[in-house]
């Protein structure tokens, strides 16, 4: 057997195993009894300290050393990324890691209660020695790939784009948004104001819709489920994917809008090429590609009027209420300055994240003390956004990032929001008759076009040469302040 | 580090990958949606292949040959069973291993076809391999662990109990039955023929009915769910139970004693000593032990008359029917010649159990040829309870069992049921007010006295040490034989 042959098997015995690690995930989410909990970290524990071991195997560095680039592309670009994750999972000393894993476990536990009481001084001790532990790590981790180490942790959650391309566009972002927001607001106090009638929604038939919509928008059913969870996500594996939700009964669009925007990232793994299954070129190509495929759903299409037109019909059938088209734009293109990102609606949204991306990143290199935080927070909020939160709860304490070690993350929800208006426009040109599709409540179209140029090409490229072979751009901001001057600053 | 502590770590880290196959087994049969099966096979391969290297290690072999008796006899305990099952693990050739799990695998395969079909000439050859390669590694491990080839397998589902004892316990209920039998046919004639009202007796009832009485018989809800699937089991860990059931809306009686039968076995794991989880101590004692605990629960405590008539009241309450004890009483104490062996009532369930054992013993060692298994199936058959199978399908065509690799298991559903009548009558003894407790619905003193006297003592002992220890005496029939006579012969 070619040592690349037997890389292949080990690979895919590696993802396998993360395969069960990830409907344990969903489980212990979705299905689990409370007292299943401190077993089931064990569970976890114990699959990831295998994993981790494959890769690591010594048998395994051996033959990665020995393998020579094949000609396929594919096979090139898998071995390429077979070599990084090898990296990433050696580089570090077991020491740095075992106090990383502590130091973030321990602050996430402390931020809980931080969080609820708005004492940032209660976590600050646990949250420095969070940023100290990760500022050595991402130096060890920047140096073994030719990264910065902001670059090397921004590149765990999605490769192909830098700190350096995002500071640019975002800039360029908060230069659009002071002009574009008191606009917003003027227009749109000018407009209709009116409301979906009240509740309640019955649940049992939320879920029927919402599984119905799921279904119509190219979610096969018979390898995925829809559950109900606290906390809404795209779960499972390519075969079986496990999409959660939350109902409200005073409030339906909560629970559809949310099981559509799960339904775009269940749509990008059942589209992965099969070819590639359980080889680390046949994932999906990074968190902000992801999230651009349950935008393009959420925001770009199901937003869109012609999609709110059918949408209202079939809501107004659904629960025998008079909902309007007009009625569903008020309540989900609307836009207000708010201080917590996940309730922020598209147009400020760009906003929470810049404060963030600005903020982990001083704090990675030293300029910014995690003591200085909260003062930081509040003044760059009202730099972006004109207002300043009231306490650290509705602050720097409101999401669990940084908290639980994850850094490098935030730019994601915004190059993936960036990413779904420049692929929506893309559809858009190359289906002309996408708004009638739209209108017909069929996502289809779309949901193809989306497969044949994203979910195809699974990790064969990064982010912005993905977008380049999409669009034929890199991300261009463009497509994003298009779609949000056509939304919000038309009269 | 010593050899011990390594050891209990080592296994315990066994165990715990064991506990996340287990949930993902409760999860394929309960949840999973069609398009997963092959990529939950392709996980379960690899979590077994992983349990089995960190088994077969050879540093734990080294540990297993340093470690010295300790002196605490739990501790010791252990210790054997480490050993045994390294053994069980390491005496076979891998090639051996491999071709007895392709040859199981087709068979079953096979098997499923062949018995729609009633043909089995079509499953001939595959069952000849799987025995062939049985008795191969029978053989094998008899020799390891110094047991008779037949013994081998059935103490692997079954520690503590032999060939040998169960041979004349059957042997005498062959005799016990041959004239019971007729009798009870012949009171039962005389009896109450009352049936219960026509149903739909909706499924939402029954499963929060379900769900009450579980919990009422001290299941902790809080570590444990109840869902639904084709095939009724117990899943799950010691923490997590997961019990399964279907509903018929004709009729409620086979979800709810279903579901206490699986509480039966759920509340025994529940119960499991917490100071040895995930040692090998700290398991199951067995099969047949298993079965005991379930049994009792099923058969001893909620037929009896104490229990039937709070049933009842609870019955005709939930679904505001007429519903009395009389037709209870018929429903679940009904005696009936049948053919297959998962339908049959206590009484001649045996018989069904009598016959395997001694095919399957005499098919082993070769004294049987596979060929002619279907005339000694129906002679024997007949020759116990006086009928023959129309066909192969009602005959031995009827169990997986075999077809799926598995000899041996059969004696522990009868040992499983005379060990229930024999603790039954220990905690009737010992609990003067038992009887009372049942008429008022309450299982809690019967389940607190068997955690105390079997659940809690884990694989602290085999089988007949641990009836021994709980009731004064090994394995004696004769308390399932005056139950029954109680039950089915008295007017």
């Amino acid at each position: 057997m070619t040592s690349l042959k037997r890389l292949q098997q080990n690979f895919a015995r590696i993802a396998t195993l993360n395969e069960a690690a990830a409907m344990l995930g969903w489980d212990a989410a979705a299905m689990m009894p409370p007292g299943g909990a401190q077993a089931r970290g064990e569970q976890m524990a114990v699959l990831a300290g295998l994993s981790h071991e494959l890769l690591t195997a010594p048998a395994l560095a051996e033959d990665l050393a020995a393998a020579t680039p094949p000609a396929d592309p594919w096979a090139a670009q898998n071995l390429t990324l077979m070599r990084e994750a090898h990296t990433r999972a050696t580089a570090l000393p077991r020491d740095l890691v075992e106090a990383s894993s502590r130091a973030s476990s321990a602050c996430e536990t402390i931020w809980r209660t931080a969080r609820k009481a708005s004492d940032f001084a209660a976590v600050r001790p646990a949250l420095a020695e969070v940023f100290n532990l990760t500022r050595q790590s991402a130096q060890i981790l920047g140096a073994a790939l030719g990264l910065s180490p902001y670059d090397a942790l921004m590149t765990q959650y999605q490769r192909g784009i830098h700190a350096a391309d995002a500071a640019p566009i975002f800039a360029g972002y908060e230069i659009f948004l002071q002009k574009a927001l008191p606009q917003a607001e003027e227009i749109q106090n000018r407009q209709s104001h009116e409301t979906l009638p009240p509740g309640p929604y019955a649940t049992e038939i939320q879920e029927a819709l919402c599984k119905q919509l799921s279904a119509a928008a190219g979610l096969n059913f018979a390898s995925a489920r829809l559950d109900r969870s606290a906390h809404p996500f795209c779960g499972g594996t390519q075969t079986d994917i496990r999409i959660t939700t939350r109902y409200d009964e005073a409030d339906p669009l909560s629970a559809i809008t949310g099981v559509l925007h799960e339904t775009g990232h269940a749509l990008y793994e059942q589209h992965l090429p099969t070819a590639w299954r359980r080889q680390p070129v046949g994932q999906a190509a990074g968190m902000a590609t992801h999230e651009s495929q349950s935008l393009i759903i959420e925001m770009q299409a199901v937003r869109a009027d012609e999609f709110l037109a059918h949408l209202a019909t079939v809501l107004a059938k659904a629960f025998n209420k008079p909902i309007t088209a007009a009625a569903l734009k008020r309540r989900l293109r609307h836009v207000s300055r708010s201080f917590i990102r996940v309730e922020a609606d598209e147009l400020t949204y760009p906003a929470h994240v810049l404060l963030r991306f600005r903020l982990e990143q001083a704090l990675l290199s030293g300029d910014l003390a995690v003591a200085d935080l909260p003062g930081a927070w509040n003044d760059g909020f009202h730099a972006l956004l004109g207002i300043t939160p009231p306490d650290d709860a509705h602050g720097c304490l409101q999401d669990i990032h940084w908290y639980d070690g994850a850094i490098g993350y935030f730019p994601s929800y915004t190059l993936g929001a960036m990413a779904a208006a420049q692929l929506f426009a893309a559809a858009r040109k190359a289906l002309p008759a996408l708004g009638a599709h739209l209108a017909a409540g069929d996502l289809s179209p779309l949901t193809n076009w989306l497969a044949q140029h994203i979910h195809s090409q699974a990790s064969r490229f990064g982010f912005n040469e993905l977008l380049l072979a999409a669009t034929g751009e890199n991300l261009n901001p463009a497509a994003f302040e298009a779609h949000l001057a056509s939304r919000y600053l038309t009269t």
